[in-house]
């Protein structure tokens, strides 16, 4: 079994945390390092790395500071606050309540990743049930080395598939990371532009969405990169079944309790650190959408 | 009445076109020179102007070869192969129909593009005649110059309105052209990514939308840049109502009859002339897509 580097894009070697900076794919495969809490808040806070690799960053980030005998909870609290729109208070309530029952921390927290990774691959094979030979399938954004492992898994199964990508603006993750790791892994994935979905919908070209969610509520609304519910709407629209590869649940009822992170206008005004707008322009940045359960044909969950 | 650039972007004089090269707004206001039609077809296919832009250039490009004596169906098509996705076909059409009849050339022409201003200013009061106060219009690409003039129609009227801008991959249009001029008459415009539409939508920020169209079938179906289809099926969604700024209807009978251009997949893949996609990344990019009639609450059409 071969794994995307996205798949795994932390590690924690000789007490320092080598996080995959995912900003500077496709055209340079580069690590930051960490030597505490406060810097790998900051790699979270800068996005250098997201979705699976923020819950690798944090567990490994309580690994490295329980080894030096570091406060936990003031390491949770930093971690919380690091981005407020994602559910790291889960983690770090679960560490936390490892800590008070007297569990070994460093196995604990082994123990989990392991099984994190399991997980993970069982989620793939799942979806690759879902498919069919030929089948194309829309995806945006990034999963964090699912899509290579989902395509890997129905070429098992004798099923040959390919991609579209949206480009998935400000940052480009479907197009700098997702097409990335599926032309590394051999599959065939084309780039499209965010407001291309419905036009290559309507050529009859996509027979699946598939994407992942970075929160899901009680009641199966999801929250995910901006630009997920429009293509669940698209997908209603055509009748082209909408999939989600879910974390585990956070403790939201429904998706109108998750919060949206806002982020700095600068990241769509700018690229390459080049102002790109008119001088003086503002833009309004949600980061997150909400895409409410019944848009969702079936979600596909990390088994626990 | 003042006027953005961008509603005449296309001027004669002494026998040279001046072209508003719109690749470089908004930092940059600058004409290229044509002094021939293959120059002028080359502004053409390079999108240097756009939409109104282009049926000028064509004006003037033949006003221009009249003069000098040359062939009219030879300039007629050269015009029509630049770019094969817009309906040229009407303006040439007429332009040899003229020809044909023994009408002065110069007169006819002069008469047309007079008759185009005073219906486009007609065009813009109609469509201010839709919005309330206080109501926040979404916009995409860019209807050169007349959302600016709907908003001083608007203010004519007492009313107060604000904007939301799609940035419009991959040439930005909205972000750099509507927002731009929007913002040179004093008018707020707030750039959104083109992914962030549903969302920004479900918040309860927007209205209307109001867009425009590079061709009109004649049974109310549109094409126009890649990205209205998909704003008009959320719009329907989230029951905001759609209206198109029309161009004169072309002889296609339904949507279906208008050939999309495909342009090239680098205009995705790079960007300032820099690969941004990983290296060997293929691209799809329809450059428009067709807006089905029954998502249309309104065509403001230009009277004839």
């Amino acid at each position: 079994m071969r794994f995307s580097p996205l798949f795994w894009p932390i590690e924690l070697k000789n007490n320092k945390i080598y996080i995959l900076d995912e900003t500077l794919l496709p055209h340079q495969v580069s690590y930051i390092e960490a030597t505490n809490y406060e810097q790998a808040c900051l790699a979270i806070k800068d996005m250098k790395t997201r979705a699976v690799g923020q819950v690798l960053l944090v567990m490994y980030t309580f690994l490295l500071e329980a080894a030096k005998g570091t406060d936990l909870n003031m390491v949770s609290e930093a971690i919380n606050a690091a981005r407020p729109s994602l559910p790291f208070k889960v983690l770090t309530d679960m560490v936390l309540g490892w800590v008070k029952s007297g569990a070994p921390i460093e196995r604990s927290i082994l123990g989990f990743l392991d099984g994190l990774k399991a997980k993970r691959i069982q989620q793939a094979e799942e979806a690759s049930k879902l498919i069919n030979d030929k089948d194309v399938i829309l995806t945006h954004c990034n999963v964090s080395g699912l899509m290579p492992l989902i395509a890997d898994f129905c070429k098992e199964q004798n099923k040959s598939i390919s991609f579209f990508v949206t480009e998935t603006r400000p940052y480009l993750q479907g197009m700098r990371l997702t097409v990335w790791e599926l032309q590394e892994a051999g599959y065939q994935a084309t780039i499209i532009c965010d407001n291309a979905v419905a036009q290559v919908m309507a050529e009859g070209r996509i027979n699946k969405v598939i994407v992942g969610a970075d929160h899901l509520a009680l009641n199966g609304d999801i929250a995910n990169k901006i630009g997920t519910y429009q293509i669940a709407i698209l997908a209603r629209q055509f009748k082209i079944p909408f999939y989600v590869l879910c974390p585990p649940p956070s403790k939201a009822a429904t998706g109108a309790e998750i919060k949206i992170e806002i982020r700095p206008e600068n990241e769509i005004l700018e690229f390459g650190g080049k102002l790109i707008a008119p001088k003086g322009a503002r833009a309004y940045y949600p980061a997150f959408d909400v895409t409410p359960n019944e848009f969702i044909a079936q979600h596909v969950y990390l088994k626990i």
